[in-house]
């Protein structure tokens, strides 16, 4: 006998595998499948216990998920994927291209709506934790100004940038705020800052036999976008340095609103996070709003949400009443 | 013509006022009127069209406002206001005592549901925004542990036992987190820490004529409850200085939740708050939380929530798509 929430995975990459070791840190969720685009046969996962199927087959299996976690990138999976998994599941996903979300919403929403289902879209850090903590600081501080900083972190498409650059053989991007404008913002002086003043890129990169260093630095720094409106370094580093020292993907960063109040006072709201998995951490977000999604679900609703409209007592695994008397 | 909400205040101390500047801030509330347990015409507001009325009245005025902010103490005002003024009115208080919260809420959801109301209770920042972010806490890194760290700020409990001691003629104290302590935490070493090593206590007096400076510190620092268990400072201070530099009600905190994922990655969540004044910020985020109540009325919801319940999307005048596009 089990009544625990019957979870899914599309997708096996970083995001998926973490997904799997949140699903185990929970006591009231269960891992049923993975599904995946890869030879099933070729997937092996943390418990080799959880069937690994095709995801052409998922349709198959819509009476034994309560939810659907989808794991696939932002770029090339989700704006397929998405729609046409909350036809068919209860979806939770990590849908991340900013500019293009209010279309995904509306497609997911529709396809929702006519599947019955609940999709919540958008869910992570950022968008996600850190969209929620602009909307607390503005809805609270009305005369006030948010700043958003990233890092330090690895950044996955900047990484993909440098290692295009002709004469890398590979390599990796941090984003790092730049302390100084953490401070001033911190302080309430609600500055104007540049592109260049708020974050500064640093490059850890491992040339290709015979390629120019210099060359190779001056292409980076000047790339139009990416690296120009940045103070960028660029390391050269050797294939066992990269390996040994920059494998890891840590991310974070800060929301900080401030704001005056009333007589003038000065009020400051700061939400920090520092990971040392971004996909892990990412992970462990779309696990809780799983279990909203579940919640919802039995509560007849349906449709496309965003973090913005989930009560966050969904996401506990406590009844309300628990939640009042121990954390309120 | 307006269709702004309609918001009266019940009680007129430093929390009634910040809630009417903090109404003034917004563009889709009004304050209708201002209740008090006074005598009216001895009340004074920032805004003198406003009219005031005994709190008796309250009953006369039930179609003319939308939600009634409850800024009385919890202590001796809330236990009675709360499920009273929650049966006339939807209601949104700061009730804080929090080892009472569960019957609290018991009470007012029993009159609100009674009165076909929304009564929002024990919203602020602790509890309040603390709150949520110990619940996301724990929902999102189950493997992990949460620390609250209080100060520096003023505290008034506190505050009021100094001055209760024989030879004290007035003073403050404040709370101060031990830095060590918050650095521990942050490393994510997740560490046992003990009352006296979390906190310490600074507190500034004024003695009367004739007090002995030695007895009144030896009363202060061990006095059980309050002071015993903390390394306490006494600092004496001139009836001058009291009023020119210990005037103001700064206040904050932390809320850190550190956590192992997957493959023991260590994730550590900080939330913030630096305020210059206390009852300034608290009376902003009730009225944020007074639009939820609003909007959940609207919605046809009856009955008693907290912070755990209420959908972020509801504190802010934007609309849902607006806050997709603008800040998710």
């Amino acid at each position: 006998m089990t009544d625990k929430i019957r979870i899914a995975i599309a997708g096996y990459g970083n995001l998926g595998r973490g997904t799997e070791a949140a699903i185990a840190q929970t006591s009231d969720m269960e891992l049923k499948a993975v599904f995946t685009r890869r030879d099933p046969g070729g997937v092996t996962l943390l418990d080799p216990s959880i069937p690994v199927y095709s995801l052409d087959d998922v349709g198959n299996h819509q009476g034994e998920i309560d939810v659907l976690i989808l794991c696939g990138g932002s770029k090339n999976d989700l704006p397929e994927q998405g729609p046409a998994l909350a036809a068919l599941f209860n979806t939770v996903d990590s849908y991340d291209t900013h500019a293009r979300i209010p279309q995904y919403f509306e497609a997911v929403d529709e396809a929702a709506q006519a599947g019955d289902n609940i999709a919540i879209i958008s869910v992570g850090w950022d968008p996600g934790l850190f969209s929620l903590n602009r909307l607390f600081g503005e809805a609270i501080l009305p005369e006030g100004a948010t700043y958003t900083f990233w890092g330090k972190g690895l950044s996955q498409g900047h990484s993909d940038a440098v290692r295009r650059v002709p004469g890398v053989k590979g390599g990796v991007q941090y984003t790092v705020p730049v302390p100084e404008a953490v401070d001033r913002v911190r302080s309430g002086a609600q500055p104007e800052l540049s592109t260049r003043e708020k974050h500064k890129r640093d490059c850890y990169v491992v040339l290709e036999e015979g390629a120019d260093a210099e060359q190779v630095r001056q292409a980076i720094v000047t790339m139009p976008d990416y690296f120009a409106d940045y103070d960028t370094t660029v390391t050269f580093i050797s294939e066992e340095e990269l390996r040994a020292e920059h494998a890891a993907m840590p991310h974070g960063g800060f929301v900080i609103r401030t704001g005056t109040t009333g007589a003038g006072e000065k009020q400051v709201m700061e939400y920090s996070l520092t990971l040392e998995s971004n996909p892990g951490f990412t992970s462990s977000v779309l696990v809780a709003y799983a279990r909203a999604a579940h919640r919802l679900k039995q509560a007849g609703q349906t449709g496309a949400r965003t973090v913005f409209d989930i009560a966050p007592g969904l996401l506990s695994p406590k009844s309300p009443a628990q939640l009042r008397k121990e954390l309120l």
